[in-house]
Parts: structure tokens; C-alpha cells; sequence
């Protein structure tokens, strides 16, 4: 873990941490995140949205260019999904020196029953001109970053934009989407990083160029030094997380567990494909045993449970857990420090001293 | 603000920050903090509690012991009030060395609407004996903190304990208690610092001596230093806070303004008495201005609203706000330095560029 940082103080990190929520891990018991531990990741400020004058502008090269109200949207047949969504920086706070940006250890991550219109829906309707390769989605939230005012914009090629399952959601949980997770309408692209579900959505525009914003060009990309031009940032590599066992001490949240049989749950996910396995090491990653998987929730994006019987013996000890996906991608037990501290998916360490 | 540290590493103040909740401070502009923005400190682990088998244990000194369901205490008269709950370690961060806790720097707060029985009936019911001088209250949350292991458990003495306001809290803005706020039963004491207000009830004791336990006697104490005894923390010091101005710039969260008239905006609170008077302040806290305050929420426990017009002319300023009550308490300038790092209540400073 990071025991210094490239240019930022611990009140930086501190004033980031304590306004960007994380999910406490024990809440991955739960398969659909409660309302209010889903982690959040806000770039500026929440918005002030007034719904009544809130319009989505849908433009750019369209035939027919629309202005939304909310009602208009809820007119349109809805779809629900369940999906996980995971920022794209979780883990950074693990690397050393640590990137200057939000210092997330594991916590960036939440499932969520999402309501809404498929985009593709509101696409159609626009009618695409010919020469469109992205859509351009731009939110309400506005600040400076890289020295640039801006508000918070990313694109998404044509072909991820016209998935059946990508929605504009104005739903979460059953309820009208809170202030902070992007009242009255955000984008929800399940698979992909946080970053891409944009919130407090204002525009949706139609472009015959590739999107070259701060976001798209500069963030969320992963680039080994500041010379590297880098690739983007697009779907979540595999991770699986585990509730700590036993109860926390106070400051340093290590794990106190009585001896006995202990069965050891979580969750992992992959954004590429379904989560092929998942393990667990009881000796800080020595070896590894395979952990049993079950799938909670009908949603192919949706994280899967698993579970893994420990006979917990007296001692101190560290227990891990990595997942791999039927794509390929494994969790590596090195991962590569990046500019932006993005994608640290090393396997998850638990200190557990059983007595 | 924090430069060094008192035996904390960067990675668990982010830990604790992360998991614990603050609220952003542009929710200050609600007077009920929406869902999932009021801040969170979760000494241990969010238990898992069972609706079904959970009882409220009365117990102690009291005639008659009681087991109580969740349908026991919803059929009692139930009682609705707004207040404001602040963590006694908010502006933790602020002090310099930082003592190891929670790294608090402004946003510990949040005001919400609480619905439950008032503890009084329950202890009239049960009946509490001639020499009962406190009540105690034992949460299902475990953990380890100053070496013991340990239920989190606070006591109140009978005469705060008997007032009509102090509820045994089911609700919270017409929605049964989320898991993280105390579901299915906590404590809520207006006008006292946060940790009073137990959750995840389990059990309600009286007792004839005074609770000599951790969180009483060695946690959320005033001590200047570890031979100090100290004095408790009881209710809520003065504080006004505002709704940052302009936007944020991402890393430093510094703010960029328009020049032009802007009305500054945001609450102040205490616990001892009605807020007396908010003063702003544009120039770091070298002189002051007052504020125009008004009371949006109908009760006394609740913050009320403060607003500033401020003409703000191009160059660079720290702006300030401060409280003070009608019991004559004051936010003061130089904080008082204590091993906890309690009620630093100083005034918040934001640093605002306008161009």
C-alpha cells in the first residue's frame, strides 16, 4: 500500500475521501448495493436540477433534433437492469507512490437495479446521420481540472451506444434517482468503468468525429508516464472482493476472528465476460484454493456470489481472493503503476489474527 | 490544516475516510439532507440484523424487564422531529498534528427527519428503580478499539434520558432506517454530539452508577493530553458552515467564481441554545459582516439558514462564516489542540478566485 503520494497532501486526499463515498466492504453481503452505500465518485459538485426546466437535449447530426422533458422520457417503454458499476481508479490508493487523484483502496464499487429508456430508443427516434461514429454525453456538473473549466463530458462509440442494455435511467432501487447519483437522468453503460455513466445528463449529441474532451483524452486513459499517449479506459478488468471476516479494530482495520469453521463470502465481477472462477488464499497468495461461485441476481453485468469454507486456526494470518473471467483476464498479483492510478486490481489482502 | 500526523499513515486515514461517509458540502443546501448524504461514523463493522429475531432488551434496575419487537415499539405513540447530528470529531483534520481517528475536516453533519417512541414511554413502562442515575445503550456492532474488544455503548443520565424529544428512532425521513444508520432501532438524543446516538440498538439498561465503559471514559473526552482525565463531550458546539461558491477545481477543490453579486448561503447550529447570529467574513477572518439567518425547519434542534450578498469583485479571497448561540457560545479562531481532536468548531475557510 502507498506510503507517499506524487504531489498531494494527505488534506487533499482526506477532502476527497471523506465527499467521495466508498461501500463499506461488509455491505457485499448484500447482492443489490443499500441505498446510500453505493460508492460515488463526483468529479465537481452535485448540481442544483430544477425538474421542471430540466430538458435532455438530443442533437449533434440527427435528422430530428428533440428536447426531453422527464415525463416525455417516462412516456417511452422502459427497461430495468441490474448492473455493477466500478471506478475505474479503484485500487489507486495501493499504489506507491500513490496518483494524485481520489485515494481509493477497494471500496469503489456498488449494484444497482437501474430503470429507464434504452438510448438506443431515443436514438432512433433522433434518427443518426450517416457519417456518426460517437455519442457525446455531457452532464450538468461543471469545474476545473487540468486547468480547463469544463463540465463533465465522455463519449461512447456508435456501437456500445445502440446496445439494447444501455439506458437512461431515471431509477435506482425502485425510486427516483437521489441528487447525488445524477437527478434527473444519468447514463448507465453496464460493463464499463464508472467514468462513462454519466450523470445529471443535459445533452446527448450525434458526432462524425472522435470526442477529443479532457475526459476522453487526457483522464482515463492508462498511460505508463506523462509522455505515454496511452490507451482508453473502456470495461472493468475482473475483480472479486471478500466481506473481512471476524470484527475491525477501530484504527487500523485489521481483523479479529475466533477459531473455528468460518465461511468466507463475497463478490466479483468482470466487465469482458462472466466471472470463470474465483479463489482464495489463506497465506497471502502463496497458493490457492478454488471458492464456490452462485449467481444472485438474473443480470449477465451483475456481480456473482461466492463462498469458501476456512477452518480458521489460531495465528496470524492473510487471506486473499482473485477472480478470472471466461474472456481470458486474470487478476495479477503485480499490477502496473499508471499515471492515473487507474485499474489496481491485485487481488485483495486481508489481515486476520485468529485467537 | 493537518500537515503531519500523530502514528496515522495516509492509507488509514483513507480507510476510515472512504468507509466513513461525509456530506458534501453543496448539500447544505437542503434542510433535510437527502438519502445517503448524511455523514456516517461507523466504529466497526454495519452488523447484519435479522427483523424477525431482533428484540430490545429493557433491562437493568426497572420493575419490569421488557423484550420488545419492531411491532411492539410501532404500536406505541409514535413522534416526529427534525435535528441536526453532527460527530464530535468533525474538524479532526484540521488540527495540526492530526490525531489518529476519523480525519474529519468540516463535513460530519446532517440534518434528518426522525421518527420513533419516545425512550420515556418505554422506561415508564418498564418502570426504572429509586437509585437509577443513567441509562446505558449497547449497539450490535463489535469491535476492537484501545486494545478491547468490545460492543459500542454509551450512557446518558435519566434526566436527558426522560426528555419527550429523545427517541428510540425506527424511521428516518419516512423510510425505515437504512442498515447504516441503525436499522432497525437506534437512539437519537437532539442536540448531542453524534456517538450518543446509538445504533443498532440491542439493549436499553438502567443503572445505579455512572457507565465507566471505553467510549465513555477514554473516547469522546476533552484532554489536552494523555494524562489528562479530561471532561465529556456532551452537546454540539456552535458551527456554520457554507455552501462552497462557484465551482470546484477538481484536486485542490479551491473555487472558481464570476465576479458580480453572489449570495453566499448555508446553516448554522448548536446544542446548547438557538443560533444567536451567523457573521461572514471576506477577507480570512479580519473582519466581519452579519449574515441574514431564518429558520426553514420548525423545530429547535434543527439548523437554521443563514444568506450573504456579497459583490464579488476580481482577485483572490478566503472566505469565511461563524455562529454563535444564545447561550454565548462563540466559534473561536484558535482551536483548542486535545488528543481526541474534538470540537475544533473554527470557521470554515474557502478560498475563492473570482475572474
Amino acid at each position: 500500500m502507498a506510503s507517499g503520494s506524487a504531489g498531494f497532501s494527505m488534506v487533499q486526499a482526506v477532502q476527497m475521501a471523506t465527499r467521495n463515498h466508498g461501500m463499506p466492504l461488509e455491505a457485499l453481503r448484500y447482492p443489490i448495493t443499500p441505498t446510500g452505500l453505493h460508492y460515488l465518485l463526483i468529479h465537481y459538485d452535485i448540481p442544483v436540477v430544477d425538474e421542471e426546466s430540466w430538458r435532455l437535449e438530443v442533437g449533434g447530426e440527427v435528422r430530428r433534433p428533440r428536447s426531453l422533458t422527464v415525463a416525455d422520457l417516462r412516456r417511452l417503454d422502459a427497461v430495468e437492469t441490474c448492473s455493477t458499476m466500478e471506478c475505474a481508479g479503484n485500487g489507486r490508493a495501493r499504489f506507491d507512490p500513490m496518483p494524485a487523484s481520489q485515494p481509493w483502496l477497494l471500496e469503489a464499487v456498488g449494484t444497482s437495479r437501474w430503470r429507464g429508456v434504452p438510448l438506443r430508443s431515443v436514438l432512433e427516434e433522433a434518427g443518426l446521420g450517416d457519417g456518426v461514429v460517437e455519442i457525446l454525453f455531457t452532464g450538468l456538473d461543471r469545474g476545473v481540472e487540468g486547468e480547463l473549466e469544463q463540465s463533465y463530458q465522455r463519449s461512447l462509440p456508435v456501437s456500445e451506444a445502440m446496445r439494447e442494455d444501455v439506458l437512461l435511467v431515471y431509477e435506482m432501487n425502485g425510486a427516483p434517482l437521489l441528487p447525488q447519483h445524477g437527478f434527473p437522468l444519468r447514463l448507465v453503460v453496464p460493463g464499463w468503468y464508472g467514468m462513462t455513466n454519466v450523470k445529471w445528463l443535459s445533452s446527448v449529441t450525434a458526432l462524425e468525429r472522435p470526442f477529443e474532451g479532457y475526459q476522453q483524452e487526457h483522464s482515463y486513459r492508462f498511460r505508463r508516464d506523462e509522455d505515454d499517449p496511452g490507451t482508453p479506459l473502456t470495461r472493468m478488468l475482473p475483480r472479486a472482493l471478500m466481506v473481512p471476516p471476524g470484527i475491525p479494530e477501530f484504527l487500523t482495520r485489521e481483523r479479529l476472528l475466533a477459531p473455528g469453521v468460518h465461511v468466507l463470502q463475497g463478490k466479483a465481477w468482470s466487465g469482458h465476460a462472466p466471472i470463470a472462477g474465483v479463489e482464495v488464499s489463506l497465506d497471502g497468495g502463496e497458493s490457492w484454493e478454488p471458492a464456490a461461485t452462485s449467481r444472485e441476481l438474473d443480470s449477465p453485468w451483475a456481480w456473482c456470489s461466492w463462498t469458501y469454507r476456512w477452518e480458521a486456526a489460531a495465528g496470524r494470518h492473510t487471506v486473499c481472493c482473485r477472480a478470472s473471467d471466461e474472456a481470458g483476464n486474470v487478476q495479477p498479483s503485480e499490477p502496473g503503476w499508471n499515471v492515473g492510478g487507474y485499474v489496481n486490481n491485485s487481488p485483495q489482502r486481508v489481515v486476520v489474527t485468529v485467537r
